[in-house]
């Protein structure tokens, strides 16, 4: 039974979780619809929001609402005003932990970068990002030192994406994976067998691509009226407000596999905005993703474990075929051994799920130095370009391949990669139980049907 | 010479304008791009940024800057430092009247009033909007209430948009209009001389006028860089922020005038947000336009004495005629013709210059009723087919041809329309003023020369 002090917390992180949403908009806006000529005032407004919010969540008196949340619900540690509270706490212990002038200096400096890096990916020049990633780096460290708490100081970022996260939990799992998936990367490339990787690589008009993308987001279940899909630099999906879930995408014409797969990524993250609880629990820990691992587990979910099955081509082939002349004289099973094709590539986003983990684990190395302070930003691309022949086998041609591929840094997003990780492992796990659940999901799949497994994850995840 | 008091008053305002500009962009974002099942949060969103703003309006140290800032002015009142602190005194003075709960409300219930403003036109249906404008014009009421201060309640309302302007004002302006207009629209319809409208009626692609209209837009000076051109239900422009400045428009296709000169008229509002001198003076009043009828000027000069001209069609014929086959057997004389037919007609927007300012002043005597009381929200489409059958000459078929049509009351905008009539008023004597100055502009439109007359106005208005 909800307490007036529950009552009370709910009503003051609703508010602060509007100005969020405000946040979140405007974000989105600055990535998809923003002109050019916006970007530097856009980085005041983005800095003033991220003030406003900092302000309201360090405000001396939500920490007597938390204060008395927690003593009200103390008896029944297990009760939603119980969980509310707490991760309110969560929340504010962070946030007071940092001086404002960092906060909004992120937020400015970082909308600014954004804008360098697009820039400096499409030029393909590192000089042009270098002095944007050395100050995001230097507030990042900033940032770490604030909120350090006896670990080591990247632990302070893994913890805002995966609460609990740690340098050391991730450094035993990827020392574990990195052994094997180098072995089964070169077993696969002995093998003998060649994936007709060339079929994804004929021209496909990105209308006819986004328009295709769009059907199946709609046939997996993304509700087109409670969101839209658009096109960015970036792809990536913002659960801006209650009833408003937005994704991106980016479409080559010499490549399907990238527009297609990145829809259905983003899609299970918006699937998963979509089935939150948000007409009740908005502003409240109930009402947001549990971690960015388990978003991401969503996405590779639909990504990979739909997306490049058997089962959703047997239903999805017959209309992707008749989209694309460039495909009439394919047959399904070259088609899906193409997508499925492994081996070693530049691109994270356009990367297959045995190498998928690699590009995760370079980034988690170099991450960790720049924040420890062992790698300076300039030494990047040398240092990125040495791990990724270790772990592959193949130069980086260029910085467009590799270090500049990602957006990430450009946000402030040091910490987040190993999501991706957790993610496809916590998506596997999550399947398996879908499919002994459900029974034979092969069989749903082939005949489009979708729904029970959303709604299985809505139950079983989502909520 | 700044004062401490000046500069510490711009800062303030600039923080304010920055949460404003947020405000204008999520409005925008609700016009253009937000999913249907956004907008009942959308409508949170948008109340608590409109309260945010008036909070920190009347906010009594603002109080204490302006009136430091008017002491220190005293002694120059002509300084751009006295007129900054006046303005903002004018705009504190109106904010300080209105309670916090009633600005919210207006805000709160625009949103949604506008959303079933647009499906109510959209199915025709005064009564799924009539409880809407019930609300709507009640909130209004008593923010004239409010805001009086001895004059007609509904001048309140107009001072928001034309400072000074007073419903006696514009009784005497409209009474020597009304007969004037009415004749000459007779004296042309007697006239025996029929132009050839139908040409603006034949087929033509939306997305090929959504591109002729964009090359239109930046041949006059549109920086396309610092702005967007997008399609919603009504047209609109909006100066979100410095560098960024939105146009919107429609397009039929069976309607060729409508999406062109609509354009080029938000495109006249969309060229004066990009001449403020914002850089240096955003959120104060020397940033922003003077009034609502001097914005309305520019878009009614670019749209009717530019747009409508035969120099301009010399200029953009060519181009415009090899863009649609409809158009192939098109002598550039009768399309001029059809575009400066005069004729009664239902849509404000799509009407001639001569009946533009009748259907002004039909809104102009129903707003008035409705806001003091003498007419019912429920009693719109009566009022409004009977005076219009007086003024045209015509029966309103509809209500999506009549009281349905604007966008405006829907939004909270009554007071609003008469700045249109001053607006052409105002444009017929700068362009005159223009072409004493400039020499035969015919000459340069016919060129495709556009900038030397918005130099000119750059100069002597937008500045």
């Amino acid at each position: 039974m909800p307490t007036d002090a529950d009552f009370e917390l709910r009503q003051r992180l609703r508010r602060i979780a509007t100005l969020g949403s405000v946040t979140a908009l405007v974000g989105w806006d600055e990535q998809v619809m923003m002109p050019p000529g916006g970007t530097a005032f856009r980085a005041d407004q983005t800095a003033m929001l991220a003030g406003m919010i900092h302000g309201q969540v360090t405000d001396p008196a939500l920490g007597d609402l938390i204060a008395d949340a927690l003593d009200a619900s103390a008896a029944s540690p297990d009760s939603d005003a119980a969980a509310v509270a707490r991760e309110a706490a969560r929340t504010r212990g962070r946030a007071v932990k940092l001086p404002a002038a960092l906060v909004e200096a992120l937020s400015h400096t970082t909308v600014l970068a954004q804008s360098a890096w697009a820039e400096a990916r499409k030029a393909n020049d590192f000089a042009g990002f270098a002095p944007w990633l050395e100050k995001v780096t230097d507030l990042k460290r900033q940032e770490a030192a604030c909120l350090g708490a006896g670990g080591k100081p990247y632990d302070a970022l893994l913890d805002e994406y995966e609460p609990g996260e740690t340098t050391d939990s991730l450094t035993t799992l990827f020392d574990a994976m990195r052994p094997r998936l180098v072995t089964l990367l070169a077993r696969i490339q002995g093998s003998g067998r060649q994936a007709p990787t060339e079929i994804l690589r004929r021209e496909f008009d990105p209308v006819a691509q986004a328009a295709l993308a769009r059907e199946a987001a709609i046939a997996i279940g993304f509700d087109a009226a409670a969101g839209r899909l658009d096109v960015s630099t970036h792809p990536f999906c913002s659960g801006i407000a209650p009833g408003d879930t937005r994704i991106t995408t980016r479409y080559a014409a010499n490549d399907f596999a990238g527009g297609l797969l990145g829809t259905l990524h983003e899609t299970g993250h918006a699937m998963y905005e979509q089935g939150l609880p948000k007409a009740e629990h908005f502003g409240t820990a109930l009402g947001e993703a549990a971690s960015l691992g388990v978003h991401e587990s969503q996405s590779r979910l639909w990504e990979n474990f739909v997306g490049r099955s058997d089962a959703f081509w047997r239903f999805f082939w017959p209309r992707t075929r008749s989209a694309f002349a460039s495909l009439s004289d394919v047959r399904r099973e070259d088609f899906l051994f193409a997508l499925n094709a492994v081996r070693p590539s530049y691109i994270r986003t356009e990367s297959d799920e045995v190498t998928y983990n690699l590009h995760v684990l370079l980034r988690f190395d170099i991450e960790q130095k720049l924040i420890n302070g062992e790698l300076a930003p300039r030494d990047v691309p040398a240092a990125w370009d040495a791990l990724f022949a270790t772990l592959f086998g193949i130069d980086v041609p260029d910085a467009a391949s590799g270090c500049l591929q990602d957006v990430h840094w450009s946000c402030g997003l040091m910490g987040y990669f190993p999501t991706y990780t957790l993610g496809n492992m916590y998506a596997a796990q999550l399947f398996a139980a879908a499919g002994e659940a459900l029974g034979d999901l092969d069989a749903h799949f082939a005949r489009g049907e979708f729904a029970p497994l959303l709604q299985w994850l809505r139950n079983h995840v989502h909520c």
